[in-house]
């Protein structure tokens, strides 16, 4: 019998570039797989660095890359008594953990030091069909259309940090930095939560903030135009916002946010510099902040981020500015990479 | 009437010294406060910034220095009914607070914005009587000595940190940075609540290090003849600390917590360092971190504190190095800047 | 010069009935007190026992009823700075705590063993006019009207339940006891969270059920007609509520709760049963629930309370079926107790 | 080959008694699983009630039971590779859970609806070997005995409730009910922590009391001759326990417990009482307590359990009474149940 060739965007070595689109064989699924056929898969911030080469990843090329994804299932392995063909679905990315340290043991494998991802070390989803275990499936609600279901992943990385490592009351003040995907899926989860957003960006964030306006930001603020902390002091009465969650990886925002949150706040990181940088560390124990770091997403993650696409608490679907065919990929990585693009998604043939 | 008058370490205006020993007129106790006969006050390392004006605090001078005290109420104010004169007690020190804000509506007035302290901004303990709001005072229990009762104001300060900021489990691998007194008492405290303990120092605190060792320190490291990151990983099986206690307000113990605390772990800031400083800020979110800022202490931290004492699970008589008459201020200061001593008592004549 | 009078509604001593409308003297304002104008002033279910004199409640007679209300401040007391006449504001009821005990010293006063409230021990809002502790006094905002802000109060309770007390996440399922007014604030409070809200009620709850629905509600239940656990099952999946707040005091409705909550779940006690009675305490172990009690309100309660009303997250005007003046106070009482009504207001002439 | 038989104590069928010494055939590991060679295996109170056949527990005659014990690694799977022959192990008993629920994924298995133990569900380990999950297998640290490891399982109860389910603070007074196993090692957990411990009895637990005085309690009560509120009151300055843990499954001691604990104080229920029975379920609310319920032990409970052994910080040999060979079971079985023994061990020929 021919073995099936599928059209796959592959990381085929490291360093800069290396990625093409190559035909690869259709994988089969293990006895604890599923095989999925790819529906959509989204571009991330961090395929332009495996793309690049430009920090260091746990890669394992040659790679199929693409870790954000939706699709149906189109076999099971042998083992696999939860799901069928057809259904639709979409995955966790921890492929590999050790299962054996404490956050293993405590679900927590997003922080596992063994820890390798779909579409870095195995297999991703800028293919046709790709496989994964069946314990890292999740089901899309009817609801949820692949498109969306694109982003669960995103979503799940901000259900991380701005439900599981964050505490919002009703009414509380959220200023949230950073308005890319991760900044404008954190605005609709701190809105269904009760919370006044403030939603804070660039000068060439100007799109972006716009349509977190859309999305339910209480205010955005370009804070090269404009000063937040006058901002935030006016709204709260001068004591500054109960929560700042850090979504862009810049040392100015994370600055800016110990400076601005009020004392007994919290603080949560979610973006990540790669690099060290100074700050005024004082202001931790001189406020008594609560400073919480989400990597990731775990199964609760998924859970919840599922649950709020399908209740229509979150709109993943204004976020995606593109959706090309597989083999555009190139256009796609540089509209994101311009800031064109908000998200873009690939659609395999 | 002559007007009694007594002898008192006064800060008589900003700047570098302009401390002296004056006499002074004997206070009276205002309705809601309490007159203490001071029997012992503790020389902390604020004093020797008060003394050397090279930090912005809020002081206001000229104001009699002393905030860690013990002593006999002596006279109360006309509301006062909870006191009586020959009641042994020891007293909080944020005299003034807004009485307004999230903090202090929460009994968290330790990070009102407004925090005015005795010894700083309202006449202290260097003196043979000061005065104090009677809701500041608490009981010093019989099997609690004076120069103990001296030691309740770090001791609070510590349990904050430790007790209230912190949750550690029996068997957690604690690490405690600074072996100074705040190191000492955080060491006690962990300790106490089943911990194994790990007290890092620099070279010139080996005596400070031995006492750790004597009153409970599982280990001690000199943290420039030995690599601290090499232990804590043989001891936790390449996990790393669970919790990381900084005491010393060096940029240096920052960030060797942040290093060395494990995935999930906890980081609690107690020290301050009067600067900005250069992190890997990335380890936060990387391992999960929650980071803790501790400052000063609460009601609930001296409720615990004076417990602690009583039920003998903190010894602070040891730390004491040194008890000198009032009038050899000077060399109670110079010996704790130099760290001949641990802690120093002045004894009021 | 003449003593200015005014109606008032006066427990005027212990027993069944002992309530009239009297003639009262105007009160004056103590140093830190404030006179308000009563604008609104809501009849509680408190009232009615207090009115019954059926369970055991701390009243001192004689005294003027009424704790939610809703005013103008006329006059304040000599060393009040922070309001001033004209002012609009509500009012906390704690007038009396200890000021020594562990909740009084951390802010929760509402667990005071020696709470005594306005509107039970010392004269409340059934008159024209009230005196409360300056410290007491919440300012409400613009676009809360005197009517909404007469049920701050009520809120405030289901604030310290649902929100201090309670953990919900966006895509919870939250099940809610007993439709009334603190079942359809608690209602909208949890949906404000971002939650999923089933309410559950009896068949005389017909009509408060369906202004659940109204008010955002996503789902009622008459338990006596349909099988609640049945259908929290079928949205669950078989697992269980992740929620249960009991509002009605109602030893089924605990039962139920119990029963109907998840492993691992929270189950949140707002209702009073006023009696002992049996249930399946194994429940608590066998799942490993988070069992929590709430009475009353804070000021931490009040601050959000009136935040979430300013920001539209809760309506409170849509409960308010009637709205009387003082005089038809007995009109007022008899429709609630009937059900027939479901907030009523007295506006004293 | 012939096949070789050992003796082992098996349930043979559902019902009173059916229990019997049997020959059965030596078990080989599966592929993931380690053969066992027992050394010490302990009687629990479920063991009195599988032979009984009194309450409904999941059992699956035949099956040899035994569910507390340790051993030497006689043999491992063919994929295993973390452990060898000759390692010093206990293992947990949560054979088979359904892995999918939200209490599996997050590593809260021990409350997974479909739970089975072994010794219950699964072959146990009152037989010369018995096989276990590679998983589910702890190193036993060379300073902790094969008796003292033996009651890993009970102490791991223990951690779960008293460590992960309760935060006890240096000098919390905390009340512990039942002095049994479980009281015993609650309180020698409760005083690693820094606590005051009050353990209570009946008259029939004179033997155990004392032991518990032995192993650290700082205070025991006889219930029935002493007055635990009037005792706990006076210790406390009349506000009530800080944490009150109930071991014992009697409904007075649930009753007492709800009473003695402070207003915001802990209660956690680690007993079983197998039947409703009455409360004052209002003082939930009325003191706004928390009440915590607590399963059996997961992952963390065992990690924490080992560690405190292996520091000291519990004793657990102490608490074995008698050690009996293995065909003396009834003997022991029977002492047990007349509380002649505190804990029993059975040791393999």
């Amino acid at each position: 019998m021919d073995e099936i060739h599928l059209k796959a965007i592959v990381k085929y070595a490291h360093g800069k570039g290396k990625v093409e689109l190559r035909d690869v064989p259709k994988p089969s699924p293990g006895p604890d797989e599923v095989l999925i056929e790819v529906k959509a898969a989204g571009i991330c911030g961090s395929d332009l660095h495996i793309l690049d080469g430009d920090i260091e990843l746990p890669v394992r090329p040659p790679v199929i890359m693409g870790h954000e994804f939706s699709g149906i299932i189109a076999e099971v392995g042998s083992s696999v008594t939860k799901w069928k063909p057809g259904d639709r679905v979409t995955s966790e990315t921890s492929i590999h953990t050790c299962g054996e340290c404490l956050p293993c043991k405590t679900g927590n494998y997003n922080v596992c030091a063994e820890k390798r991802l779909i579409g870095y070390w195995f297999d991703g989803a800028f293919a046709k069909y790709c496989v994964a275990p069946s314990k890292l499936i999740h089901k899309l609600p009817d609801n949820v259309s692949f498109l969306a279901g694109a982003l669960c992943e995103p979503l799940a990385c901000c259900v991380n940090g701005v439900v599981e490592k964050t505490r919002i009351d009703s009414g509380d003040v959220v200023v949230i930095a950073g308005p890319g995907p991760i900044g404008l899926l954190s605005t609709q989860i701190a809105k269904s939560q009760g919370a006044y957003v403030i939603l804070c960006g660039l000068p060439h964030d100007e799109k972006r903030l716009k349509l977190g306006k859309t999305l339910g930001a209480d205010m955005i603020i370009n804070v090269e135009e404009e000063d937040p902390w006058r901002i935030v002091s006016e709204i709260t009465g001068g004591s500054g916002a109960d929560v700042f969650i850090e979504c862009s990886g810049s040392p100015n925002a994370a600055r800016m946010g110990l400076q601005m949150v009020r004392r007994m706040g919290q603080y949560t990181q979610i973006g990540l510099f790669g690099r060290t940088f100074s700050i005024d560390f004082d202001l931790v124990a001189y406020k008594e902040l609560k400073v919480r770091g989400s990597l990731g997403q775990r199964w609760t993650s998924w859970n919840i981020a599922v649950k709020m696409l399908s209740r229509g608490l979150v709109k993943a679907e204004p976020l995606i500015s593109d959706v090309l065919p597989l083999h555009e990929w190139k256009i796609g990585f540089e509209k994101f990479r311009r800031k064109e693009a908000i998200k873009v998604i690939l659609k395999p043939e």
